[in-house]
């Protein structure tokens, strides 16, 4: 069964909301509590809940390291998953030294770039020459990457990534990728986010003008 | 007239299309080519110009500079938006330095931490103590942040940034905001990104194993 992706990015922000109730030294959580952390309603956490078969006694909540166990093992995070950085300029440095993926088995194996001044091959994370990349992630077994090279260069390193065989690609170039049906391309577009904003904002404005 | 968000979602992307024709030399552009650069349909793209009054012939095409100009007022970005960043991390230090803003009218007038390392008044963006925020907010006239604090702060921000007057705040940390209808937040979380990618590769591979 594979569920639709609104479904997905609840069981995610439940589990990270999990994490941080566990770090807080919580052992129980109830669906109200979750829903709450989630902006959803209590049912929605069990619907979803119960679409995985994950279970939990209404009265007496949720376990929360159980709870957190097995969203992971839905959301195939029981393992470490190995990314690529490819573009290694401002948005792609500040993600290669982002430390806030661990806690989610995200590791980041490397970045790739084509100036020589960012190679970087003993570093934590790695800078490496593009036309490694092929090899490296043939070698490491990696699917994921995210794309952070200039627009203009991205559907043609978009290319390569595919070739490659990396199957999952965040792509942060205000461009539409073109890639086979064999490769999952999520974005992130800052300057639409913000355009969004400003035009909520602006109707916002004028709706509350009389 | 409030259009969803879906629909401002894809002027944007068409209007970002557009600057890369506009930068090739392209003077002329038909429906079929902004469907092509946005992903839709050349039907929906006509749909989402009638909508808004953006009229073009559908035989000649639309003329690449009079279009830009037109989708910019529609999404309000015929002015410069002033933008600050509050949290000067990783993340937070990207968006400071990030140029891609500037094409689209969003300036970054200022960032904002409460680690006094970070301050920097005279920096080509300045980032100055927390406590400034509110009196800086009301003096320029901004009414958009970006938040990157660590999320345990995020809450706490937020309603600061509510306080001072902002309108529309980009959410960094992996948190659901809780604040007024006065306040429109989008929230742009990377590892959950991650998350939903890893999931749909295991699930397409699950999917093609007989």
């Amino acid at each position: 069964m594979v569920a639709n992706r609104a479904c997905i990015v609840r069981l995610s922000t439940y589990k990270n909301a999990l994490l941080r109730l566990q770090s807080l030294g919580f052992k129980k959580v109830f669906s109200d509590n979750l829903a709450d952390a989630a902006g959803v309603t209590a049912a929605q956490v069990r619907k979803d809940f119960s679409m995985f078969g994950i279970t939990g006694n209404r009265r007496a909540g949720y376990r929360v390291e159980g709870l957190i166990e097995q969203i992971r093992e839905v959301l195939g995070k029981n393992k470490i998953h190995k990314v690529i950085v490819v573009g290694a300029g401002r948005i792609g440095e500040a993600l290669i030294r982002y430390r806030g993926f661990e806690a989610g088995g995200i590791q980041v194996a490397a970045a790739f770039d084509i100036d020589p001044a960012k190679f970087d091959a003993d570093g934590a994370v790695p800078v490496l020459p593009l036309e490694q990349l092929t090899d490296f992630v043939a070698e490491q077994g990696v699917e994921l990457a995210i794309l952070a090279v200039p627009d203009i260069a991205a559907q043609q390193v978009a290319q390569i990534l595919a070739s490659a065989g990396i199957r999952g690609i965040l792509n942060f170039a205000p461009i539409q990728l073109r890639l086979g049906p064999d490769v999952v391309v999520g974005n992130i577009n800052l300057e639409l986010e913000l355009e969004n904003l400003i035009y909520f904002i602006s109707a916002g404005r004028k709706a509350r003008t009389p």
